[in-house]
């Protein structure tokens, strides 16, 4: 094992990492240029992306937060256990605990419709930057500019749902104010819960692990897309069948090794790369303090509460994993910001592209004060962070809050035009956000909502300057500015508001909920209720913060378009656009990396590492059964001989981020050797700076996936299904 | 660098730990048979320790609790700034902060005197097994055997002195009930502090980063040794000059690499490694926990006090670092023993042992009821822990009670003859122990003191079964079975007596204490002191405790040689002594390890560690005049080319535990390249089994010794002094 690091080691001195960059998260339309062969890949960009035939990307799933890959000519998706968590958490009750226990339908018959789950999986694109850029003008105010490209773009998904029926089309911003594409997916809309391994194996490691190397998650579960008997998509339904992707992935069983080429295709989120140092100086300094505050408190409010009975447990779980997701991310950014020193290194490249703009008289008239306007736009935005920061999250910190407002808002949004909607409301999403509010009301929680309700009350009470008039209305406050004197006065009147509210509230049932979902405006506001009232009585807020938001758009979009032109001539090349939930390619090695001073992470984990981290409690707390296969070394055909062990997880130098959880990790032949879940933690701040020394993203091993449900998970079936010999 | 490295790895996989292994702390005794050549030395066994002529241990100090080593020719000694801790401490004041910003004498005359240090070094030592057994026979009971033990070694010792006008004797027991040495050391009294870094530095890291790697702590300090005028050991005097030791230690500059060889020399205080499975879960089930407990809990109250102002972070600061250097200890080393099973490990060992007994009648007779013996003997130990453990710490809890304690044992023990005296009241012990039980009273803080007083007074009074005699009589209990049931009724009873006691005790003054310990027992008892009235109150348990010990002590010596024994006969070698405080020799290599799954550790950290770690806040605050020196690459010569830093840290195989602390690490040709102060997390449990894959000792690297003298701490005279060339 020892001569195998060797090697490997070796092979990163002699090749290093300056053959070529790991950086970028390829579109489609790139891939055809780049020159895979040369990088160690063993199949052509047209086996990865055939406009014109079948080819990899059509086993890609697109679950909308997260990827997923078919691996079976039966529809059968590989994705992570964090991306099925809902599924599995909305099938679960007290009696039959699949989040804890696991899950396994031992034929399609006992699959569980994943509630809420739909399956994209994109089939062509078309850039329509001349069409969209084709309605704004000089003359139109910011705003009308957001207003106009939002109409176009939702007059061409639906133009383009029109002539291709069942399908969904959208248009993607590719760089702001430059380039959109068309995107059109096919688009399955019966998936089920197939397998999930039990709590303690695709959670091992919790939250302490989580955003962390060395890592032992079995983050994995399966999923089955279904169609109509007619082979078209369809909602669920008992009569459906398994739907037949166009192609599936070939599985690998034999895995990788340190060093190895892999390639991902995915989904990625959002980065922000090519933003300034003002940007990132938002970031780092006013937003996500904010949030990490804000989420921090509400996990501690969330975990005080009593959670011996299950079911309320299995209420607040997802919230709790959620908000502790995002925290992680963001300490770790702040961390890395910091550590990286960004924001000085940012200010020196714009000082360097200052100077190039003042070097050229043509440049510096017209892009002369482009920077300095940045500046002033984030300063702008800085006055007023405190206020937005807190009617957004107000919105959100009750459920039943949420629930009236999506009510009102949809009341007025569903009079308009479908072009001129909100998305959410349009023709084409609007059954399925009701079906998802709806759904979301199993894991109201009278006393958590009451708890970060009240919070945020409060926090609108402390606002100094802007106030948020909905809530001045409701305690009678007729100067804000007399509140801070006197805030702890206003705790009992809170209580007693929240008390009424939530005992008059009828928006905690599903089926009147149903029914508000048909009225229009004036009937809502005659239904008597204390969160519709209070939704009401804060709209204009909410909407008011929207024509903000789209005249900021605006503003941006167009200093955005700015920057980049004068950013590709200073550069004299051009770049990837940030990461924006579209289809990507990114590839890179097996590799491990120094964390800091004198510290190496290698990039295979294995079974022995549970053992060691095994302490009986979760999120440490290994099955029994798996300590014993362990101690017999029952490894079947999954022991890498340099390891002499099972590999659990893996790390790469590719380049992901949120969104590209569950996505296939492939070798150079483009066969699954693995399923990615998370970065590291010194890669968080990948969103905004990639660099070869720290950022890792991390998978599960193939060779786990199969040996866990081998060994362990009594599913052999699906290795049959999945024709991986085993 | 990579390929340093790689070749690194390479020696590991070919030579690997098989050639040697690297546990041992060898007596002088066993040096002259090692075979130090083939192992890579360059010097011989004659070199470290030659009875008949000058050796490189002669220039190796005890300090009693730790190690130093003379490092010029005018008795310079150098060692951790943890060792010098209590010098530093108490040496400071408010205005004279020397512990927050350290110190440096300008020359002889602003050195501080190290109140309470002394050192010692080996001279001679010869076994007195014969004289020392020749005491005891079969029909005395367990506890006059041990107490005829006692009595032979003082009066050895006495003798020994007596012989060497002006030396320190010591009979050290190697293994319990078989093998006794009489050492002979030169004594010296008068020591000083030269330098210390300031705590940023020497502390760097803090509690967090203790027994961890990564490591960057500058855990450094320089004292000095006087004599009088006459060149002979001298109490402190103005008058007195610098000692010059028979050997001074050459400093290597260069430092050293991964894999060369490097070894120890110093006074490592305890090992079990010879002790059974019995021992073991006794020290993992009954004791550790208890004193884990107790210890985190002191550790919270002390924290809780207000420490703006410095006088009395002064006061708490030692005692906090101590309690939790051993809370941190303890808990790595229950984590360790759950880790790699030791006592599944040893019962196994000790049932091979037992099938080996009975399967030779002559062993049957003599050994098959030996394990079980010991296992009663641990059995019984458990039933009256909980009343011993908490009638220990009590003793400690408030430190007015342990000077009372101390004051009334001394009139009593002071009236016997001088060998039957515990040893803190034997005539060449005496001064010492006022002394020190004096200065120590600075540290006295009340509101801390009476905190965890009160705790141990309750915990005393909720024990069952035995109970605290001294304690119950002082809050009128007459029967303890009825305590349980109202103990909350105590509380009150508990804080008046406290209160009370506080006002009118006068042992808190230096001077009344001073008095006190010329004063017989009937005197003290008439005092009219309410420390001093509990201590004479709980003083027989005390005494009792003593007895249980000695006899304990007796019981335990004869199954341990019995067990030595047979072992020896069982496994067909002999094995060296455990760590008893007498002077050893270890070695191993520079080498790095894999301290969990994925993750290795590389044995040199560096400056841009500190620089990593650094948050402005302590404990890794590092001076702003360091990070500029390392931004400007300012390494002078200590660079290390493979790293392009300077070294800060080094980790090597080696066998140590806790007394060798300040330890000089030396390369083949014996000159110093380090300075041990620490363990890894991993190896704290060295003390119980030592392992080649996680038992690595921590030092601080010479070069960035010499390197933040040269650049930061402007005390070049010292680099002169020890004739660096630099």
């Amino acid at each position: 094992m020892k001569f195998k690091i060797i090697i490997s080691l070796i092979i990163i001195c002699l090749i290093g990492s300056q053959l070529f960059s790991e950086e970028g998260m390829y579109p489609l339309s790139e891939i055809h240029k780049l020159d895979l062969k040369s990088m160690g890949f063993m199949i052509d960009p047209v086996d990865i992306y055939n406009p014109r035939g079948i080819s990899i990307i059509d086993a890609i799933a697109d679950l909308g937060f997260c990827t997923g890959s078919f691996v079976s000519i039966d529809g059968l998706i590989l994705t992570n256990h964090h991306c099925s968590f809902r599924a599995i958490q909305s099938a679960s009750c007290k009696e039959k605990d699949y989040l804890k226990n696991g899950f396994s339908a031992g034929d399609c018959s006992q699959e569980v419709e994943a509630k809420g789950y739909t399956v994209r999986i994109t089939e062509t694109y078309r850039d329509v930057s001349a069409e969209v850029l084709g309605v704004i003008n000089n003359k139109m105010s910011f705003a009308q500019r957001t207003k106009a490209i939002e109409k176009k773009t939702k007059q061409l998904v639906i133009e383009a749902e029109k002539k291709h029926p069942g399908k969904r089309a959208k248009v993607a911003e590719m760089f702001p104010g430059q380039t959109y594409v068309l995107f059109i997916s096919s688009y399955l809309k019966d998936i089920r819960l197939v397998y999930a391994p039990p709590h303690d194996i695709g959670e091992f490691g919790g939250e302490a692990d989580n955003w962390m190397w060395p890592r032992h998650t079995g983050d994995f579960s399966f999923l089955r897309a279904y169609v109509g008997p007619d082979g078209k998509p369809a909602d669920y339904s008992p009569e459906n069948v398994p739907f037949h992707p166009k192609r599936y992935l070939k599985i690998n069983p034999r895995g990788v090794n340190e060093e190895d080429l892999v390639f991902l295709l995915g989904y990625p989120g959002r980065t922000y790369r090519h933003r300034t140092s003002y940007f990132i100086a938002f970031e780092k300094e006013i937003r996500m303090p904010y949030v990490v505050q804000a989420n921090a408190w509400m996990i501690s409010v969330l975990e005080s509460l009593d959670h011996r009975d299950r079911s309320v447990e299995l209420k607040l779980v997802s919230r709790i994993k959620n908000l502790s997701n995002r925290l992680k991310n963001y300490r770790g950014k702040l961390i890395g910001l910091e550590r990286i020193g960004l924001i000085k290194e940012k200010t020196a490249q714009e000082s360097r592209l200052q100077k190039f703009i003042l070097s050229r008289p043509a440049h510096q008239n017209r892009y002369g004060s482009l920077l300095e306007r940045i500046k002033k736009f984030y300063q702008q935005k800085t006055l007023t962070a405190d206020f937005e920061l807190t009617l957004g999250f107000l919105k959100g910190s009750s459920y039943l809050l949420y629930v009236a407002h999506t009510l009102y808002e949809a009341s007025i949004e569903r009079q308009k035009d479908d072009s001129e909607r909100k998305p959410a409301y349009m023709d084409r999403n609007f059954e399925r956000t009701r079906k998802r509010l709806i759904l979301r009301l199993k894991d109201f929680h009278q006393p958590a909502d009451t708890l970060i309700f009240k919070e945020f009350l409060m926090r609108a009470l402390k606002l100094k300057g802007q106030r948020i008039t909905g809530v001045d209305r409701l305690l009678g406050i007729k100067d804000g500015k007399s509140v801070e004197a006197n805030l702890s006065g206003y705790d009992q009147p809170i209580d007693d508001f929240l008390k009424k509210a939530y005992a008059e509230t009828r928006l905690t049932r599903p089926e009147v909920v149903e029914k508000l979902f048909v009225m229009n405006s004036p009937e809502l506001k005659k239904i008597n209720d204390p969160f519709m009232d209070l939704a009401i009585s804060l709209y204009p807020q909410y909407r008011k913060l929207d024509e903000i938001s789209k005249q900021r758009k605006g503003i941006m979009d167009d200093l955005s378009a700015q920057l980049s032109d004068i950013k590709r001539q200073f550069l004299g090349r051009n770049f990837i656009p940030d990461a924006n939930s579209t289809l990507r390619l990114t590839f890179g090695h097996i590799r491990g990396y120094y964390p800091r001073d004198a510290v190496y992470y290698r990039p295979l984990t294995t079974l022995k590492g549970i053992v060691e981290k095994n302490t009986g409690l979760f999120p440490f707390r290994a099955p029994p059964r798996l300590l014993e296969l362990f101690r017999q070394r029952d490894f079947g055909s999954f022991r890498h001989p340099g390891l002499n062990d099972v590999p659990v997880a893996m790390l790469y130098n590719a380049d992901t981020t949120g969104g590209n959880s569950g996505s296939p990790i492939l070798n150079a032949r483009g066969e699954l050797v693995g399923l990615n879940f998370d970065r590291t933690f010194e890669a968080t701040i990948n969103d905004y700076a990639w660099n070869e020394k720290y950022s890792r993203s991390i998978g599960v091993d193939i060779r786990y996936i199969l040996w866990f449900i081998e060994k362990f998970g009594n599913a052999s079936h699906l290795l049959k299904e999945m024709e991986t010999g085993i």
